[in-house]
């Protein structure tokens, strides 16, 4: 494994953990400034519209499961396509949301540092919540 | 705009048109060996199971307006960010059903040719088709 593709796989990493734990500073220092999400059946947003969204999750527990199908490295630039498995439990709720599928990623390093420029996330839901 | 990003939009040219006259031997050429497509709600697939649903699209009239948003050369890979609004047409239906959103498509350069080489739809439904 070389040191990009190891930081890659670090950068996505911590992605998951700061989403566990909501911590909006350091997500935000993991994207590009332009960055792009896309997701089916909205419009494609960026980090502000990011951050709004990311503030309502403090007080869901969400886990994530990951795993890296394929990483290419194109010198500064990167692109990974991923599997990630989601659950995502509001309070007092008794069975998690599950949500599942793959992302296409693409990162970029700048200044030495990887970072996500452009998200495309194709995740659906696989359980529907449980009523209280 | 450079050679190889007027390579590029023609591929996306060709590839609605072939799309239309569901020309199979042509879209195949149009993609690489190990190509990759994703979409929400299912596993990855690849060239065989496109040919299979290809050959299924016969019938049917299909319209593709495509309005690419974004177009990064890196060397022999590209990416690209499209916005699609596909209306498909079945024999003998009075309204079109139409699907609608954004591409994030990876490109390869071989032997001096664009191919694609990994593709993330995330277009949805916007009107059910309209019953007999």
């Amino acid at each position: 494994m070389t040191d990009d593709e190891r930081a890659i796989r670090e950068l996505v990493d911590t992605w998951l953990s700061v989403s566990r734990r909501a911590d909006l500073p350091t997500v935000l220092s993991l994207m590009t400034d332009d960055v792009v999400f896309m997701a089916p059946g909205r419009e494609p947003f960026g980090r502000e519209e990011f951050a709004a969204a990311f503030a309502g999750l403090k007080s869901l527990r969400i886990d994530v499961r990951s795993d890296i199908r394929e990483l290419q490295v194109l010198d500064d630039w990167a692109w990974l396509r991923n599997h990630l498995e989601v659950s995502i439990t509001p309070p007092g709720a008794d069975a998690p949301m599950r949500r599942s599928g793959y992302t296409l990623t693409i990162l970029r390093k700048t200044n030495g540092r990887w970072r996500i420029a452009r998200d495309a996330n194709l995740l659906t839901t696989e359980t529907a919540p449980v009523p209280p």
